[in-house]
C-alpha cells in the first residue's frame, strides 16, 4: 500500500489527524486520487469539482453538516439549517463561476427528530432552491444513533470555470460584501442561548445573526476578466492562502479596505473588541473572494493585490506586516 | 407551509418517524420536491436520480453511513469499510442500467482516527475504483464529535435508464446471484466478536462475511431486455415490494427457485435456522433484481414471475401465501 502521507514529516503510524489538520489531509487525499483522466478539469482542492461534458461542463460539489460540529439545534430552527445546507453548497458553484442545476440532499436522522422537524427542514431546503432555480433530484435518509447528519451534493454547470489556482501577481483581490458579520452573529447568537424563530424585527444585531443562520449565496454575473475564486468559508486569511497556494503566488492586504458592517463595527465596539479580527479571521460570511485585473468595473470591494511571493497586510498605519493562512481549520487544535 | 404528509393519517405535529418508517418519509419528501422540469428523468425513489444531459443520460446516487448505525468499527476493517462504502453506491449505478464514472468522498471524522486510518479507508475506496474504472474527484472533510461518519456521491452516465416503475404482468423476475449470504456473513461476524483482517484463508464462512463487508457490485451488460431494475440491499421481499409499488403490479415468488449458496444453507442448519429467511428478507446482498421476458437468455435466476396484484409466494409444498413488502427499514420500530 503506497503511502500518501509522503509530504508529511512523521510516519503514517503515529500521525495524529491533529497535527497535520484538515487541509494536510486533504493534500495527502489529492495526492492519493490524483487523476490523469482528461475529462477531469478540476478534481480535489477546489470549491467544486469539473468534469468535461459535451454539453459544458459538469461542477459537482459536496458538503457534509453534522451535528455538534457543524450547527447545534438548541440554536437553529430546522428551516434555518435546511437553508444554510444547501445555500453553502451554492456559494460553491459559484465559486467556481457556475450555476447550481440539482441538488442531492442526504439525511441521517436520530430518533429524536419528529416528521415536523424534517418537513421544517425540506421548507428551508426548498425556500433557497426556489431562489436560485435549484431541483432537488435525490437523496439518501437513513437513521442515524449520533445527532443528525447532512451531507448534501449540488450538480451545477458552467461554461467558463474558474479555479483557485490561475491568480497572477498584479491581480486586484476584491470580494463581494463585508465580511466577518457571521462570526459575530454566531458569538451573539451562542450570547443569546436560544434560536432566532423570525427575523422580521430586522435590528443589526439579528442582521448579524442571519448572515450567520441563513447565508445568502453571493453571484457575480460576468465572470469574463476573473482570474481565481473562492468563497469565504474558513475566513479572508485562511480563504486567501488557499488562492495563494494553489497559484503560487503571495497576496497583499489593505486593512483598510476590509469591509465591515456597521453592525460589526457597532457590536464589536460593545464587546471591545477589533471588528477587523472578525473580518479577517471569522468564517462563514459566504462572499466571493476574487482576483481580477485591477481596473476592472465592479460593486465588489478591492481589498488588495496578488503580488510574487508572501503573505502581507498592512495596517492603518501603513505598517505592512507578513500574515498566516489562519482561520477556521477542521481536526488541527 | 404545505403539508406534505397528506399521505399519513395523523397529523405531522404529532407524527413520529418511527410511525411513517423510512419509505413513508421519502414518499413525503418525493411529494414536496416533486419536480415538473423536462430534464429530470427520475427523481427521487429510484436507484440514482437520472438527468438528461445533451451527451446522453447522467446519474446521481448518494449514501450516508454512519457509525453505530451502518457499521461497526469493532467488526470491520477501514479498508473494508472504503470498499463496501464505494461498492454500495456502484450497485445504485448498475442497477439502473448505467456505467459508474466519478466519485465524491465526505468524510466526517472523529478525533481518535489516525491519519493511518483514513488512509486504509481510502485504499478500499481506490481498490474498487481502479476495479470499476471510477474516478475520484472530490469531497469534504471535516471533524465528527458523533463517530465516523462517510457521505459518498457517485455519478455515472447510461444511455438506457431501467426504472423501477416499468415492470410489466408477465414478466419473469430474475435475481443475479444467490441471496440473504450478507445477512447471515453479519450474524456470523457478530457472533464472531471481531474483524477480519483477511480474507485469504478463503472458508464459506469468510465467503459469506465477504458478502457482507466487501460487496462486489453485480453488473448486467445487455439490459436491452430489462423491463425494471433494482439492487437488493433492503431484502428480496422489500426490494420486489418497491418494483411492485412503483409499477403498481404485483409480484408471485417460486420459494424453490430462489438461490441460496450452499454455505449459507450449512450455516443455516448448523444454527437451527430456515436460510429461505435470510434470502427473502436479509439485507445487503447488492445482488440485481430485475424483470424481463421470460424467455430471455440470462446466467441469472429467475424466481418468480410478476401479476396483476398482490404479493404471494408458493412454498415448497406447493402452497400460495401473501407476503409483506418486509425488510430492513430506517426508523420503524
Amino acid at each position: 500500500m503506497p503511502c500518501p502521507y509522503s509530504l508529511c514529516p512523521l510516519s503514517p503510524n503515529i500521525m495524529q489527524l491533529s497535527k497535520i489538520g484538515e487541509f494536510g489531509l486533504i493534500k495527502n487525499i489529492r495526492t492519493r486520487c490524483k487523476n490523469s483522466s482528461p475529462d477531469i478539469l478540476t478534481g480535489i482542492g477546489d470549491d467544486a469539482a469539473a468534469v468535461k461534458t459535451i454539453r459544458g461542463k459538469g461542477l459537482f460539489t459536496s458538503d457534509i453538516l453534522i451535528e455538534g460540529t457543524h450547527f447545534d439545534l438548541s440554536l437553529t430552527t430546522f428551516y434555518q439549517l435546511g437553508w444554510k445546507f444547501l445555500a453553502i453548497n451554492i456559494s460553491d458553484i459559484f465559486a467556481m463561476g457556475g450555476r447550481p442545476d440539482y441538488f442531492i440532499a442526504g439525511l441521517g436522522i436520530p430518533s429524536a427528530c419528529r416528521s415536523r422537524d424534517i418537513d421544517e427542514l425540506y421548507s428551508g431546503i426548498l425556500d433557497i432552491a426556489r431562489k436560485f432555480n435549484v431541483k432537488i433530484i435525490g437523496g439518501d435518509t437513513c437513521s442515524s444513533e449520533r445527532g443528525l447528519v447532512l451531507s448534501g451534493t449540488l450538480i451545477g454547470s458552467g461554461k467558463k470555470i474558474i479555479t483557485r489556482s490561475t491568480a497572477r501577481p498584479g491581480d486586484g483581490i476584491f470580494v463581494t460584501k463585508t465580511l466577518g458579520d457571521s462570526a459575530m452573529g454566531l458569538e451573539l447568537l451562542k450570547k443569546g442561548g436560544k434560536k432566532v424563530q423570525s427575523f422580521s424585527n430586522f435590528t443589526p444585531r439579528l442582521k448579524l445573526i442571519k448572515r450567520h443562520l441563513m447565508p445568502e449565496p453571493a453571484l457575480i454575473r460576468n465572470t469574463s476578466r476573473i482570474t481565481s475564486m473562492i468563497d469565504t468559508s474558513d475566513g479572508l486569511f485562511l480563504d486567501l492562502g488557499h488562492i495563494c497556494d494553489e497559484s503560487h503566488i503571495g497576496a497583499l492586504i489593505y486593512s483598510d479596505d476590509v469591509p465591515v458592517s456597521p453592525a460589526l463595527a457597532a457590536e464589536a465596539k460593545t464587546a471591545g473588541k477589533d471588528p477587523l479580527e472578525f473580518a479577517l479571521k471569522g468564517g462563514e460570511d459566504y462572499a466571493l473572494l476574487f482576483t481580477a485585473p485591477k481596473n476592472i468595473r465592479t460593486r465588489a470591494f478591492r481589498i488588495g493585490e496578488m503580488i510574487e511571493r508572501g503573505l502581507y497586510i498592512i495596517d492603518s498605519d501603513g505598517k505592512k506586516k507578513p500574515f498566516k493562512a489562519e482561520g477556521y481549520e477542521h481536526f488541527k487544535k
